[in-house]
């Protein structure tokens, strides 16, 4: 027998689609979901059609947001010759939170991999390269530190350096307060490579 | 300054009042979210209001369901009486899975915990009385193992006995597999008092 009758099986089998949602929490989410309020129901189910409504590329970096251009690239104070080139949105955010990156950003939405098929012409690389016409100083690399992001990190620096700009990959290493023991080789080996000066 | 524009916002804030959905979480989803499908979200959306909208309680046992009396109650096959008493929906689901138990439930939606301002006239008990001036043999408690399951369990065993009607309290010990090394001292001395003979 169906262990729940069919509106609430229906709502289970779309939460459970959701990534990092499992079998047990779409349940809980469900009833949850269902005891809740009319209004706070219809404010979440209307908050998920109007971001999928009203959420666009950037025209200039391609980052998700409701304007024409984001408010970093409307920025006329941020340096507009230096360019971030980030994997989503989320990672663009993350380097915001630091306040310190002055330049703006090129969201490309993914990185390259031949495992999940996904190359060259799946993310906004084309776009990356139309907009090094324009004035450029220097492209910095801020993929992530996986096999795909590394790859990524390639590809584009193969493809801009013969352009005359500069690029650059952000460090890798031992993150902050993080304690050695706890590190993969992989990245105690990069922390040794990239050693700088004292 | 705002690190995503409005409407992501929105939705970020919306996913993260969920239950077991943290900030970053929520972040993942939203942006998950606005990268599916148009129809998909559609889909999402319409489950969670069409479930809101025609999920009530079983007039008999006040299961979340989609018709007047759930497929458990409605069913002649199964001993109406003999009463099951369980927290919520999600409990009775899991009874059912066992595919062995022939009685009928009551859902509770709760349980009584002074803690959270809970009481009796909070869940449903009143409904349950009224039940037992039918033909009822048995009624049996399987409210969690928890300080308000218990709570809950002695206070309608309390409420019932009165009236004559068997009551009984599901048998709480070591988890089938259960390795007692990692089990709690509570469950262990539960298990000792419970022991049978073989």
């Amino acid at each position: 027998m169906e262990l729940y009758s069919g509106h609430i099986n229906k709502l289970i089998e779309e939460l459970a689609a959701l990534p990092g949602i499992g079998g047990k929490s779409a349940q809980r989410l469900a009833f949850y979901l269902i005891n809740m309020p009319q209004d706070k129901v219809n404010r979440l189910a209307s908050s998920i059609l109007e971001a999928k409504a009203n959420v666009r590329y950037c025209r200039e970096c391609y980052t998700l947001t409701d304007q024409e251009i984001c408010p970093v690239c409307a920025n006329q104070n941020r340096n507009h010759r230096l360019i971030m080139v980030v994997e989503n949105t989320r990672d663009m955010a993350a380097y915001e939170k630091t306040g310190k990156y002055e330049g703006v950003y090129h969201v490309l939405h993914g990185a390259i991999s031949p495992m999940l098929g996904i190359g060259p012409g799946d993310i906004k690389l084309k776009e990356l390269v139309n907009r090094l016409e324009g004035d450029v100083e220097e492209v910095i690399i801020a993929t992530n530190s996986s096999l795909e992001g590394e790859t990524t990190a390639m590809y584009i620096s193969k493809l801009i350096k013969p352009v005359g700009i500069k690029v650059t990959r952000i460090a890798s290493g031992v993150p902050v307060g993080g304690d050695l023991e706890y590190i993969d080789e992989v990245t105690l080996l990069r922390a040794l490579e990239g050693r700088v000066e004292l």
